[in-house]
């Protein structure tokens, strides 16, 4: 359910020639709307990133986002630059919103011009086509999508001091998918798109955003590939009268924290070719920072991605993965579990049931534990395997 | 052929147990030889790496190298370091050899202990099997093997002073191969083995090796994984009486730099599944480090990787891999080539023949170049495809 004040929705103007993929959203507030953003940290940054990150800097009040598939608008040049600003001009103009209040993005193949034809159609089809229903939710999540197999939005609600808020958000991931953002700056082209009633000043709601990213989409990987287009967006207009600050933030945070967190983790399970999702907790660790660097290594090891795919307790490419991971630690007193099973003693084979194995192996959702028993620092991070159809379809992508 | 008083074979023992693959080798010298080695950075570093490293470290006359593969003797604990120093003990007594002269090397499945009784057998059978034909230098490249389609060796002769010497090598690559090696460390299960018969000091030989390794095993990535395994090993026994020191040693560094360098390539050529061997080229950097960096995140980036196995000119994806590559540089100013045909100018898209990209990616050997136009720096990356048989080959690995 969408929060008060809010409308989106999303149709197909044709950038995508084939099929009936939808391929513009938007997101629109009644009102203006505090905003943060988080986008790649890459140096070949899109121009809806640059317009967004250049807008957020000078003027923190939005209204709307418009959002389109199929065509990243990445390394296209002042044209580019010019096409970013266009698209917010003509959504603006379309729903009469003030100058300088809507944030744009853009998803797709990098190194091809927007379509401005198209987003002229699309922008004024939008207008009859937003709403607050369960359908103009499902219609936004599906325009942003690109190699997604389904839509992934959430809503939570809130009570503070006996108002309530809602907290909503929508992402879209499928390739390019390593984020590490900050506000100048991702990885991967994900997006995400969040909104909420609830009432809350710009700097605070920064860094919640802030603090919400690095627990979710700065802990996914597809393919280790950072996009040049990675963005998460936030708009709080307030419309639920219920206002967030001091020891009330808490609540929010929480619901951010797992609004964000879900559709991360969707993200990851929704992977280009993905059979399964992969939790990976480090434990054990001397630090925070060994912990996250060695579950971000073993997430975007090939090896150990294509053996999660053959369903292959291998944990020694588990191991190897830590090993270069670049940090320190001692391999003879590290554990290894599949699921509940333990398959990796103090850095050394132990005898396991293999068909126990397999069988966890053989599920959807497949955790894997490595105790380095060094410490108390632990991290989480999610990925999918590495199956035959990733290759397929990123072998065929743009033709 | 191989250099004068150096005898090498190999055997089948029955670590493969199915098959008639060999997957033991001997590399012995009639006399006493100087001895470099370098080795995986990895903090999980198997067993025989972690004994020729001391090895290495107290005694520099080494006479042999005993090498097996289908078992890597990694995460096997005291039992791993001890079986590595009977595997040597053995070879010692079985070629009559001195204390402390026998160096050795695994490859193959990590966590699983070396089978002992087919080690003993296998040194045995070696005793009848060394010799310097050329099909005994087939049997020592093919005994090292493991996902490798085939055998990997090379020689070369230089002159100096009128002086005749040869060097030889052989390698093994195909899967966890992303080289950064040093004296104390590697990334990949690459294992190479380098004989010569020209005399060089101990400390010179080492310095030698390193300079050849940096431009060579730690230029190349299969698939981004470091091994516990990698290691490259030269011995220099002096028997053609060639002595190397002052200018003389331009010559040896340029005849191992071929040689290293061609097996390097030969390991990216071979790399698992791969259809395509990738050069890659990023030139006009500012600085050498900056274009090493890009080089190597390019050769390693899944995406770029599938594009190559697609024969898909999809030049966005090598800009997105570099602009992740966590080095500045200005996009608008690149240029990008596939073959010698330029795809991007100044960052953007620029038209081109396709039927054209489509010829230069069909065949076996790519060269791209990512021209910085940024200052006078640039490094090469060697590197394959990522393919539907990398997947096939490694999900099904272990069993």
């Amino acid at each position: 359910m969408l929060p008060k004040g809010f409308k989106v929705g999303g149709v197909k103007c044709g950038i995508y020639e084939k099929g009936v993929k939808k391929d513009i959203a938007v997101f629109v507030s009644e009102t203006p709307a505090s905003a943060a953003g988080m986008f790649t940290k890459s140096v070949t940054k899109a121009a809806p990133v640059i317009f967004d990150i250049n807008l957020l800097s000078k003027s923190k009040k939005i209204n709307a986002v418009i959002v389109n598939s199929g065509c990243a608008n990445a390394c296209t040049g002042k044209k580019g630059l010019d096409d970013a600003a266009k698209m917010a001009q003509l959504t603006q103009k379309a729903f009469n919103l003030p100058d300088n209040s809507v944030l744009v993005g853009s998803t797709g193949v990098i190194g091809q011009y927007l379509p401005m034809d198209k987003i002229v159609r699309g922008v004024e089809a939008l207008k009859n086509a937003v709403g607050t229903k369960s359908i103009d939710e499902k219609n936004a999540a599906q325009a942003i999508m690109t190699t997604d197999t389904y839509p992934k939005y959430i809503s939570k609600k809130f009570k503070i001091n006996g108002g309530l808020a809602t907290v909503w958000g929508c992402a879209k991931g499928a390739g390019m998918i390593h984020p590490s953002m900050s506000f100048n700056g991702l990885h991967a082209t994900m997006l995400s798109y969040i909104l909420t009633d609830a009432y809350i000043e710009t700097k605070t709601l920064q860094k919640c955003l802030e603090t919400a990213v690095k627990q979710s989409f700065n802990c996914i990987s597809v393919d280790g590939d950072t996009s040049t287009n990675d963005t998460v967006i936030i708009l709080a207009n307030g419309a639920s009268g219920v206002k967030l600050s001091g020891a009330n933030l808490k609540t929010f945070q929480n619901a951010l924290n797992e609004i964000t967190l879900s559709l991360a983790k969707d993200i990851a399970r929704d992977g280009e070719g993905a059979t399964k999702f992969v939790e990976i907790e480090v434990s054990g660790a001397a630090s925070a920072a060994c912990a996250a660097q060695i579950a971000s290594t073993i997430a975007t090891s090939p090896l150990f991605k294509t053996a999660i795919f053959g369903r292959d307790a291998n944990w020694g490419r588990i191991i190897a993965a830590a090993g270069r991971a670049g940090v320190n630690f001692d391999p003879y007193k590290a554990d290894i579990f599949v699921g509940s099973l333990k398959v990796c003693k103090k850095g050394q084979a132990v005898v396991f049931d293999e068909s126990k194995a397999k069988k966890i192996l053989n599920k959807k959702e497949i955790k894997i534990t490595l105790n380095l028993n060094d410490g108390k620092y632990s991290a989480k991070y999610y990925t999918c395997d590495f199956s035959l159809d990733y290759v397929k379809i990123n072998a065929d992508y743009r033709s």
